[in-house]
């Protein structure tokens, strides 16, 4: 397995602990999840049924403001792995560096994949791949430089898995254009990466070949059940958004006294520079929280936002030893 | 989208009342399902980690009573997308009748898809495909019988998706060989098809594809968290086994009293037919009672088995009228 964030088995498994002492800031994930509430018995015991999971699409667009076809997937992930079916196999263009999975999901199908640093270096390829905000350093590009692309590739895909809280950055209200591709992740705003619910949003014939890639039940019942509610709570994703906005704002102070540079970041996780990456993720492991470092800069450490005071203070506290 | 039962929302538009008034007996999904008690926060909350998937993939080892290398889906209907990825596209032969979904996945991918009549039939395919017990008529094959075709075939896939209550039909104790390939299904047995959880067991280079196509957090950690109490709860198996047999001759007492004539079933469904299905579809839904007939058999009749006893009550007084 490729490396990842939220992979508290391992940080146990060095570090100790039981899974609920650690906070795990290794990922994006909003610590303060939106409430799950109570799931009607139906939604466990059948099938989603086909107006149920409309019904989800509904409120898709209505939380990322588009009005084209979109389709709901087990996290954007289930996306990613669907990729290469998009279009027949050619050269794929990632801007990077990024996240790990779009290269090896793309090579392990036959296609080209190959690594860009500038938007410019996109243009010709087949298919075109750009996460904004970019994860692990928050780069951002302009919809207006995202859009000046599209001419010149095959397929654009535009990864938003942690716009929700910034978006003046998203493309989802120009999706349904030929080639445009969005992908959403639900797990990562609202707080349920465990639910596995994430949305593709596009162009009526790519939507409608992901669909049939998906099959006729691609989310679960309580996928449907909480996605519905949480994606048409504006006055909670507002909230969220001024919180997390905050929060950012709090962390950054934290690194800067322990003289970390930030590289960037987006409103889920920040990316700092540390002369000894691996060393702070020990030092905080060592007090069971759980952060990600890459093999290939070791210099960068990324952090996400800690949720409830209590975990805002043991981080404090760690970082003043 | 093909047909299929669970499609209650189609129901309540053609003969009204709302989702909850329904007894649905359109499917094979056991009307009393495992009881789903609390999921702790961090299974919605966290990414499923690898640790966690192990422990559902034992789970699923002990109750299909396997040693073989298991990957968890989301659904058995999640394998069946990812089937054309198993091989070179080549010929597959399915024996039919059977669950609608294989002919139009294969083929969409590129696959000559073909109907066989008999096992003999499926020699020389790339990809034989039997459904045993088989949906929608119960047919039966021996688990020898099956293993007489693994060598004349490049795979065999075995969907195993109403085996668990007859477990004498089950080849899981057999895989692990090259080219056998099993597909277990979570939601029928267990009465949680809302959950999306399924296996497929089998070699360990088709399990690796299979795991590498299905991408690094494929289930839920509420499939987690339930699938591993579910599956290693022996009691709670053993009894509904034995209720479920009960329950099919109470049911089969009911339709004889219709003269409806049983052409055969599973555990958790029978088929019948009668002069008239479309017409006893009808009645049984003026009542709020969905059942599934077959566009290209008018005089079969498929229903599932009701649950609570007022369900059962129900059904005996509307069949009385």
């Amino acid at each position: 397995m490729r490396e990842h964030g939220g992979n508290l088995d391992l940080a146990q498994q060095r570090f100790g602990g039981r899974a609920e002492d650690w906070i795990d800031l290794s990922t994006g994930i909003n610590r303060l999840p939106y409430p799950v509430g109570e799931i009607a018995a139906h939604h466990w015991q059948a099938l989603p049924s086909r107006s149920e999971i409309e019904a989800l699409h509904r409120a898709a667009r209505h939380a990322y403001g588009t009005a084209a076809p979109v389709v709901a997937t087990g996290g954007a992930q289930a996306v990613i792995q669907l990729l290469p079916q998009l279009a027949p196999r050619g050269r794929a263009r990632i801007l990077a560096p990024t996240y790990n999975e779009y290269a090896p999901v793309l090579s392990a199908a036959g296609w080209e994949a190959e690594e860009a640093r500038e938007l410019d270096a996109l243009v010709g390829a087949n298919l075109a791949i750009v996460v904004n905000p970019n994860n692990p350093d928050g780069r951002r590009h302009a919809p207006k430089d995202l859009l000046a692309v599209l001419p010149h590739v095959g397929h654009l895909v535009i990864d938003e898995s942690f716009a929700d809280a910034v978006p003046e950055l998203s493309l989802a209200s120009e999706a349904g254009r030929p080639g445009l591709l969005i992908l959403r992740s639900f797990g990562k705003f609202y707080g349920l990466a465990g639910l596995r619910l994430g949305f593709a949003i596009g162009h009526a014939a790519d939507i409608a070949k992901l669909a049939a890639a998906s099959g006729p039940w691609p989310v679960s019942g309580a996928a449907i059940a909480i996605g519905c509610r949480a994606l048409r709570d504006d006055a909670w994703a507002r909230t969220t958004s001024a919180r997390l906005a905050q929060d950012c704002v709090r962390l950054d102070g934290f690194a800067q006294s322990q003289g970390w540079r930030l590289v960037g970041g987006a409103p889920l996780f920040r990316l700092y520079e540390t002369p000894d990456a691996l060393g702070a993720q020990e030092k905080l492991a060592r007090a069971q929280i759980w952060s990600r470092v890459f093999a290939q800069n070791p210099t960068w450490l990324r952090l996400g936002l800690p949720g409830a005071e209590a975990e805002w203070s043991r981080l404090a506290e760690i970082l003043a030893r």
